[in-house]
Order: structure tokens, then sequence, then C-alpha cells
């Protein structure tokens, strides 16, 4: 439990170091094998689940806020995390305000402030990402997508709003660098779009459209072993996925 | 020119109204016929060039207050903004702190604040949009793209990258409603998108993939008149049209 005395001191040196009104929160998504999970932080004082999530340092550049973030809120380090929306309810952040404004009057309490979020997502490989609460949280857990607990403030919306992003950037922009092998078959690759979708694909036309848009190279070697005719093997021609990253796929307009 | 007392009376009303740290930026891009514009305001105060932006008021909701900004600095009204981006570079507002720090003390100086603003873009049909500058402004005008002045602060950039994000979604959401008469020709639906897209486009190609996405309901009567084959008319198709706004196109995953 945060006493009042540390809530203090906390409020202090926040009004201190951090930018009033703005805060930053991140859905990290993981994938691995065909599961699809999101990092949840259960936090000390009262067992809520948040996102990871904080502020920005007064001459911090906001990039670099919340990736520092989510470091000291998971232990995960270098992973890419893109702005996707800024929630600005006004009353979005009151229910804070209202949970500890009993310990300490509303002139010194931080959580009276109103605070704009601006979202971040990653998506990355779970099994190479432990995370390890900070001081202040007692779990952070990846949860299966379909087993999020109840989450405080808006991060019900901003999971979802992120989810939506994601989905929906699927059709213009390539992923699954830094989630596939180096090499990889068409069906393992489909596998990662059906998570992410939560729908089956059509075999045929998944191969088409996904060759289509110039991004893979294809081995000359099939993969070795197994019973079946072996299987192409597939892996990112990294220049057109860059351009691709930036510009959209090659079928566009 | 700005007087001392104007301008510390805009600070103290500043800082009494509206959050700190925070500002909005409307980037307005206007379309007719082929041309492609965009709404750039030039102050009274030295005849600098910005996008029209301003401040959050303490309780309100940020689009209300991209919209009231959008309508006090343009008289433009209830036009659709869409968030794009927060620029959040801790040097970017340092400029408007250094254009009145001789004028008044730092403490005093409402932009000694440093501000994140978030991006918002619309696409509107600049004949129907008769700007009218605010008090502060001497004049606000539709410029061609090409031709746009030297803008302050980072404006330049917010510009850019609005225009690459909407570059970008024209490949998985539609645009056109509002911009187009109610019945419309292929050729000049494929006009809009290349004055965006500032290329030319394969006419069949074009039609193939505007037919594919489901959004398009063709008229029975081709239009009347004209020495040539009578085009086919079409329409938006209101429903499937809004359903890919959320949604992405059909032709998606």
């Amino acid at each position: 439990m945060l006493t009042k005395k540390e809530l203090k001191e906390y409020c202090d040196n926040a009004r201190e170091n951090y930018l009033a009104h703005i805060s930053i929160d991140c859905v990290v998504f993981g994938f691995h094998e065909g599961l699809l999970k999101v990092l949840v932080l259960t936090m000390k004082n009262g067992g809520e689940c948040y996102l990871p999530g904080g502020f920005v340092r007064k001459k911090e550049p906001i990039e670099m806020a919340a990736n520092r973030i989510l470091k000291e809120r998971t232990g995960l380090d270098e992973i890419f995390l893109q702005q996707f929306h800024v929630f600005g309810d006004p009353e979005r952040s009151k229910e804070h305000f209202e949970m500890y404004k009993d310990m300490i009057p509303a002139k010194q309490n931080w959580f009276n402030n109103r605070f704009l979020t601006i979202g971040y997502y990653a998506l990355v490989d779970f099994s190479d990402a432990i995370p390890n609460p900070d001081p202040l949280s007692v779990a952070c857990t990846w949860c299966d997508l379909n087993d999020v607990p109840e989450l405080r403030l808006d991060h019900t919306l901003i999971l979802k709003t992120a989810l939506d992003t994601l989905r929906l950037q699927l059709n213009y922009q390539p992923i699954g660098y830094n989630l596939m092998p180096k090499e990889f078959t068409m069906p393992e690759l489909q596998k990662l779009y059906e998570t992410i979708l939560d729908k089956k694909l059509d075999r045929r036309n998944f191969q088409r459209r996904m060759l289509g848009f110039g991004i893979l190279n294809r081995s000359e070697q099939p993969r070795k072993g197994g019973a079946h005719k072996a299987p192409y093997l597939y892996s990112f021609d990294l220049e057109n996925y860059k351009a691709a990253l930036r510009e959209g796929f090659k079928g566009g307009w």
C-alpha cells in the first residue's frame, strides 16, 4: 500500500520532472507460434490492472519517453513502439484523482491534472521478451487477448483502438520482420496474419497477394525433411520491406 | 504589431483557460476540379505563415478543440478533422519563445512552455469553403501545394506528414464523399486520386480496383448530352463506404 508520505513525494517529483497534462500508454502485442497476447501490469496498490504507462520528462522527446516508460515498467528494452492515437476525453483520468483525493490535498495531487494520453503500440515475439515489473507493480504479464482482466481508466478502449489499427495496417503495410524466423514457409506467415485478424484466410489468395507485394524472396532450396512435398522457404526482401513500410504496398495506387 | 500589454493579456488568458504543453495544428487540404490546395494563415505580427492552430481549453475534448480552433482562425465550420500524429520534439516550439522573450519576462511568457502539438487533417471542397481570418491574422489563404510559403516552427514537417498519411490512406480507406458531386463518372473520381497522389493512374486498373472495393453504385442512366459515348454515372454506396472507413476495404484480408 502506498503511504501518504510516499504519495506526496511521488506527486512532488512528478510536478518537478514531467510535463503536465500528458501521459503515454503502451500496448505491446506479443506473438509466438500462433498465439497473440498483450502485456498487462498489475499494481501493488489494490491489484488494479493497466497497460504500461507513464509521463514525459520536461525535455524528453516523446518517442524516447515511450521507450523509457516501457522499460521502467516492464523491463522490456529496444522495442519499436509506434504512435497510433491520442485519447483526449476530459474525464478519462478522473478516476486516478478520485483514487487519491482522500490521501492528499487536491492542489498537491498530481492526478488532479487532466491527462491526455498518447497511445503507442508494438508487436514483438513474446518468447524473446521476459517482462520484469517495476517496484510499483506486483506483476507484468502476457495475457491472452480473449482473457484480458478488466483494465482501469480508458485502457480497454486504448487496447481496442490499438488492435483495430494493427488490423487495418495489415492491409497496406508489411509486418512480420522480427516475428518470423529468417526463413519461413508461406503457411507460417499466413498463421501470423490469421492470428492477428482472428480469422481463417484462403491459402491461395493469401499466397497470391503476399507475392504480389514484392517483399518476399524465395529460397532456391525447399525445406528438407518431412514426409510431404517439401515447402518453399521465403525470407523478407528488407529493402522492399522498408520501402513498403514508408510508402505502403506496391499493390497500392 | 502586438503591444507588450496585449501580449501579457494573451499569456495571462492562455494560462487561465488552456492546458499547458499541448497545442493543435490543422492541415486542411482543399480539392476542386483537379486542384489540390492547403489552407495557410499569414499573421499580422510580422507576416509569418503558419498552419491554423491553437490550444485546448481545460475541460474541452480535443476533437472539439480542433474544430473550434479551425473555426476561430479561418471561419470554416463543420469540417471533419482527423487526428494523424503528435509532434513532440522538445525544441519544436522554442522559436515562439524567442519571438516574444524581449517583450515579456520568461515566467509570464506562455510560449516559454514546451508544446506538443496534435496534428489534424481534413480534405474539403475548397469552392464550398470561404476562409475568413481571425483578428490576429492578416490573411487566410488556399495555397497551391507546390507554392506554399515558408512555414514557421515545424509546420512544414506537419504538412508533409499529413500529405504522406493521406496518400497512404488512399490505399485502404475510401475518400471522395463530400468532394464529388452526388453522381460522377469514373474519370472524375480518378482525377481526385491523381491529384492527391500527384501522378497519372492507369484507367483500366483504376476502374477495376475501384469497382472491386464495392463502394460504388452504378446508375442505370448514363450521363446525357455530349458527342461521345455517354459515360456511366456512379454514386457512393454510403453503407459500404462507411463500413470501409471503419474496417478498411473489403479487398483487404
